[in-house]
């Protein structure tokens, strides 16, 4: 039980070798951390909060929810095109919780620091009386004038998509009977930041963002940003085999979030290179629709009979 | 209560007016801020998470716990002698939470970010079962070269501290109570991050960092990561008029921890120029002791007794 120590002994066992490599970070031991700027460069800064029983389920291994804190965090730099270099942790942790926990907790955070290239720089490790929760903050650096917001898409682009659409969802819904495809089950919990892919179409695009919430919602951010509409083909969205052995169909995928892939918006006379973009970070990219004039997103089937459905995606407080 | 909105209006009507005047926020609304480099500069990054009943008694007004988790985080920066200009917000409210409660937060966080010149870039917004939890990052510049850390201290500095201590740990048990001194209770509420002098000092002290533990606790993080002791006389502990009314003791000040004053260390021939920088700054600072070889805090009375308390400040998972 971590109520048997207390949190410098915490921070110095578990998060201090995950700081290993950047000075700046003053091996967690300070109040801050310290950032030297990259010449050229622009700091792109995210952060993103998890809750036990709200964003992951109680029970899920503590290797699995750290790769998913690391992952949801990465997956916003990706879409920037920004490379990730440190991270900030703030864990918030029950008194009771065992210390087996922390210690595979934070073991499934080194590996992906590892492998994102990630260093702890900083963070705050409190008690609480309620549940679990993290937050990641994630900053990383890219070019100068070639981070995509959510604002710049234009009238006539095509509406792009990496990987597949629905997996994370069906994941989830995997996880909570408690059986399921290990496929879907493994992109619930470990999905992948389309990191080389965002790095390498961001002078490409217009407006790019991440499917975090739902892709008819999250589709909702880039047409209220750049003051359009848009229109996807059901048809269209990318689905895995084993999404399409559930039986849920693609206007479902298309509001269950979770998928942490790249959804970006781009001129039609785009399309080659960012294929063959796409064909080198190794992630497929999909083609699902058009910006229009107007508002909002509209999902049409293949007879071109609208069917958008009602709910398009995740809310905290509905 | 916030269970009839979502996230999305939440951060657009509470949140995104705190955005104001800061192309890189992005006005809220996209997944990543966007911060530029200043030549000659060094970020700064601390970040500090309060949670309802361990860091803050239920039934605070929501804007003290807004202007409470600025100024801790600011301390923190004053105290590695950075200008702060940014910050992103992690909010975990509990669904039932008024929201009147959220309009009184937001209005008290404006009102510290127009004083202290912050912009809110980022953060995250999600709903809990559990307590209300709040994690501010803040983000400075600092000139490079003139950042202390808690690990230069030198053998024969002075051992200096900032305005009084103990008045907010005597605050706290006269929230607790229920009655006591006001100015106590504002001084818990309200801590006065010492930006100014912060700044003032960087370039002058061995070491530095803000009180937030406890005098002695926190003193002895400047002793281990300088691999030197301290010794400090009890009565030279700066007290305030309120707090010597409570009857409590110099060196139970000193444990007591939520000062947010700035505990320094410097060379004896520095006091002059550091008198006069202080007094610019409109801060007392008091010599309280000096670093000598050896470890840990050893407070002396009058009569050079070791008055040093078993406890010597907060610790979360005791």
């Amino acid at each position: 039980m971590i109520g048997q120590t207390d949190e410098f002994s915490l921070i110095a066992r578990y998060f201090a070798p995950l700081s290993k490599g950047y000075a700046g970070a003053l091996a967690l031991t300070d109040d801050a951390a310290f950032v030297m700027p990259e010449p050229g460069k622009v700091l792109v800064v995210s952060t993103d909060t998890i809750v036990e029983g709200v964003h992951f389920l109680p029970g899920t291994p503590a290797g699995s929810v750290a790769m998913k804190l690391a992952r949801v965090s990465l997956s916003d730099l990706a879409a920037k095109g920004a490379k990730p270099f440190a991270a900030l942790l703030n864990a918030v942790l029950p008194r009771a919780r065992d210390a087996a926990w922390i210690v595979a907790f934070s073991d499934g955070l080194k590996q992906d620091f590892d492998r994102f290239e990630l260093t702890l720089i900083g963070g705050d490790t409190v008690s609480t009386p309620g549940p679990l929760c993290l937050s990641l903050t994630v900053l990383g650096w890219a070019d100068v004038g070639r981070t995509p917001h959510r604002s710049g898409a234009k009238s006539g682009d095509d509406v792009w998509v990496s990987g597949a659409i629905g997996d994370g969802g069906a994941g989830l819904l995997a996880a909570r009977g408690g059986s399921g495809s290990a496929y879907l089950l493994d992109r619930y919990r470990h999905p992948q930041p389309r990191l080389a892919l965002g790095a390498a179409i961001a002078g490409l695009v217009t407006a790019a963002m991440d499917v975090s919430d739902g892709l008819i919602q999250d589709l909702g951010h880039i047409c209220k940003a750049s003051g359009l509409g848009a229109e996807i083909a059901a048809g269209s969205i990318p689905l895995s085999p084993d999404f399409k052995q559930t039986g849920l169909s693609a206007v479902e995928a298309a509001t269950m979030g979770d998928d942490y892939e790249l959804l970006f918006t781009a001129a039609p006379d785009r399309a080659d290179v960012l294929l063959a973009a796409a064909a080198r970070s190794g992630v497929d990219i999909t083609r699902i629709g058009r910006m229009i004039d107007g508002a909002g997103v509209r999902c049409l089937d293949a007879l071109g009979n609208d069917v958008t459905p009602v709910r398009t995606g995740w809310r905290h407080f509905d």
